[in-house]
């Protein structure tokens, strides 16, 4: 197929299928959900994003009926029956089930979702620009949730000007960005905001703490400021898709650029473990 | 038929009715939506619901199609083609459209979703518990969006507590319940939280300002604390289906209970006013 959708089971083209009217997640986006990549239909990174996952479900109180270890066979059956076998996104969630809309929790089985398109990692040698914006969102950044509307609104806005991301701070604290996280380099130390309400657990931002530990590379997960951020010697941004992507202005002020080889050095390792994983190198260094 | 279920003009059993596996509601609760309450198929109070859906979508930039007139003759529509002339909910929302998962406004019209089931207005006659609650909720509350997991577990929290509803509040800063307004009464005054991105500007609480107005009975909208909640004289919730129930216990603490025949002349005016615009009384007072 073209592209995968998924719904309890049942498989066809996402254009075609339909879903319940009284599914939770078309009133109150009463859901979570994880997402990563494949290449040559193996799973990049799947055991952390399957361990996020159910994080997720157990802070929203969702009982999953499925193990991890038939989640994924799920998801390959899905991944299995795309005709490419080039990179694609695998999407997946969970929503609290189907039933006449009531806040309180439902009595019935929670709906898996599945949504297999095909896709590519983002290029790395083409640093971006972003924006700034207060953010308003809700304090269980930490969980990935459906109520995505400020993060769709962000995305929106960057795109207007021209920018690949937004980068949220609430006052003089940056956050995170509306897809990805956002980190720095400064005198040598990869800088990335600590884990708490206020971001998402990024398997990618994971990646990186890894390969700092790995390389011997000063590291600090600590909560860091815009001036830090305006002032840093790298920003860049990093998600399941995006392995780590510089910028090169915020706000139309010039940013980064001081720090290129040890960013390179970052990224080449990051990168070579998706080859690693999956038998593909993405062409994005 | 015993409950209506409306999709881009297509009607029918909510239960049996499908929706399009993209509908972005579905993966980014990218939607606003708001609800009345009809009694012999009169819709109550229904420009100023419309007036709000209006504005909501505005906020969130939704380029909705139908005119407000247009709206509420699809709304009646659907009234009409219930078994039952009494008291039903009615519920309608607008997405964003149908598109594969990409967090930028899709190039698409924007889905109408309407669902009406029978229901009742709450009876006022019998107070009720309540808890607190942190609002860890986003700075989006005046919108009636349908991202709504932190009052879908708020209300599940309160439920398991034996509550009816719980009490957000931004530290000693109240706000507003996960699906109603908060309001107080003390020393003779109505007092309401303000109109801010913190609360939404229910219909009903709009109504009890106009009353207050008519009746010459001072009220006043402006913050007040968890200290002002505890120490009123009469606490109560609002909604359009709630108009004006009592609280007599917050916390396991006794409150209110102190201006039960100021609070009684209130409800009694709003009431009438649905008696008026409906031509049934709900007998709840």
């Amino acid at each position: 197929m073209k592209n995968v959708g998924y719904y309890n089971g049942k498989m066809g083209l996402q254009e075609e299928m339909t879903v319940p009217f009284l599914d939770r997640a078309m009133y109150f986006g009463d859901g979570v959900y994880d997402a990563t990549y494949s290449a040559n239909r193996k799973l990049f990174e799947i055991d952390w994003h399957v361990e996020r996952f159910f994080n997720s479900l157990k802070y929203v109180q969702i009982p999953f009926t499925l193990t991890k270890e038939e989640l994924i066979a799920e998801l390959q059956k899905c991944v299995d029956a795309m005709d490419s076998d080039g990179v694609c996104f695998v999407y997946w969630e969970c929503t609290r089930g189907t039933a006449p809309r009531n806040h309180l929790f439902p009595d019935c089985k929670p709906n898996l979702i599945i949504n297999i398109t095909e896709s590519k990692i983002t290029d790395l040698r083409n640093p971006c620009k972003l924006i700034t914006m207060e953010d308003t969102r809700f304090f269980h950044c930490n969980i990935k949730t459906l109520n995505l509307l400020p993060s769709v609104l962000g995305s929106q806005k960057a795109y207007e000007c021209g920018a690949k991301e937004v980068v949220f701070h609430r006052g003089n604290r940056v956050t995170e960005c509306a897809h990805t996280n956002v980190n720095i380099l400064k005198d040598g130390t990869f800088i990335t905001p600590p884990l708490d309400e206020l971001i998402l657990p990024g398997v990618t931002r994971r990646h990186y703490l890894e390969v700092c530990k790995r390389l011997g590379i000063p590291y600090e997960e600590r909560p860091f400021t815009l001036d830090e951020l305006f002032d840093a010697d790298e920003v860049f941004i990093t998600s399941a898709g995006t392995l780590g992507l510089p910028a090169y202005e915020i706000d139309g002020k010039k940013v980064g650029g001081k720090a290129g080889e040890l960013l390179k050095k970052l990224q080449v390792a990051v990168v070579d473990d998706f080859e690693k994983e999956t038998g593909v190198r993405p062409d994005v260094i």
